[in-house]
């Protein structure tokens, strides 16, 4: 997600009481590259607790409140609440956040939105909810839907910020043996084994192969395959001392 | 993932120092469904304190305690370190989250495995990354890397819970209007915008296509198309009425 788009969206927390989960969500949006927060009503002291904490971050400093939902989301053209299932049938369409990320990430290619997050004791109200467009829930077990506002917050921001290409990506493949790494392995791994009496390469062609295949197998990268060489250039020159044995 | 491979993974936290973010970690584990915690030396005084909290979830009540990591994973038979990238140069593979997880739920369908976390403060010690067959990390800004502990389990268990699939799923298809809703709330509305003579509906076939796409652009489910049509049908009685006007 690119830095114009996320600074396109305003992370809205309503009523909080906790002066630690204010602090972890604006640590959350830090993580993950949002920087607009807003508070609705914050409970005053926990607020002025969180933005005088040792190390509270610019966004917390930054943070704009206001008295009520109406005025921190008018430059919004998307509202979401998220929200637990809970027992309450709602009229509002309800999206997993897996596709609620996709749809915000959407939106915010080129206009504001906001998330809006209820307080820790109650959610949001259905005064809250008639402002949104549409609500999110993250989706936890059924069993146990309460989830820790910081923690919802990072969770929603690392779903909008993740990358499904990411998945797909092997890593780590530009540092893998060479084929040529692993022909010099092949080579000092038979000498050492013939020497050995394990096999003789030389006739058996199934004996070579069977190296090679092993040492496919491990998906070695190049330091691991010279480290190997290494090993073995040393035990080639311990095998082939004349006094050896 | 299914509620088997959930059972296989084991969640270590390291030396944890703050019994909020031990608490915080069990409460993660509940709301995705993983419950097997283990903890390798945790501050003897956080820990009881996290175990005796109100409200102190089952997880942690059954979360086994451990002198060493070795002990803690001797049933997995994978690793995995969760990590900021820091400045350290690690010589293990590191995958971002969404990678990881891929992989972690392809092994999870079979064998256990491990996610460490380190302590608040120092992270994995470099004995502890060598007990790992890879290590992890959540893609953060890289001017803002260390996460909270409660916070980095709760997205990394997130990527292992969520579901690819749900992304892509339109919900809430099932309760859109019918076109035979939308087609009635067409006739209901050129019946009163004739009435107030804003177009000859009967002349006028452009008119009617408008409002039919006006109505299949608001995409409305059932429940709306009915409050609007009662709306309309209102308006039409008063419309009508002979001392109208």
């Amino acid at each position: 997600m690119d830095p114009d788009a996320k600074e396109r969206l305003a992370v809205v927390l309503i009523e909080s009481r906790n002066p630690l989960n204010i602090g972890a969500a604006a640590r959350a949006m830090s993580n993950f590259g949002f920087f607009d927060l807003r508070l609705v009503r914050p409970y005053e002291v926990a607020f002025q607790e969180a933005v005088s904490a040792v190390g509270a971050s610019e966004i917390l400093k930054n943070a704009r409140v206001f008295d009520d939902l109406a005025g921190a989301v008018a430059d919004c053209s998307l509202v979401v609440g998220a929200t637990g299932l809970g027992h309450r049938v709602f009229e509002h369409p309800l999206h997993r956040l897996e596709r609620a990320g996709r749809l915000l990430r959407g939106h915010l290619r080129s206009a504001r939105a906001a998330i809006l997050f209820g307080s820790e004791k109650f959610g949001l109200s259905n005064t809250d909810i008639s402002r949104c467009h549409w609500l999110l829930h993250i989706p936890t077990r059924a069993e146990h839907d309460s989830m820790n506002l910081g923690q919802a917050v990072a969770v929603t921001l690392y779903e909008l910020h993740r990358s499904p290409a990411a998945a797909r990506r092997l890593p780590g493949a530009a540092s893998l043996a060479t084929e040529a790494e692993i022909e010099r392995l092949a080579g000092l791994a038979e000498q050492v084994l013939s020497l050995c009496g394990y096999s003789d390469f030389e006739r058996e062609k199934s004996a070579r192969n069977k190296t090679l295949r092993l040492l496919h197998r491990l998906r070695l990268n190049s330091r691991d395959a010279a480290i190997l060489s290494g090993m073995l250039r040393q035990i080639l020159w311990k095998l082939s001392r004349p006094d050896n044995g």
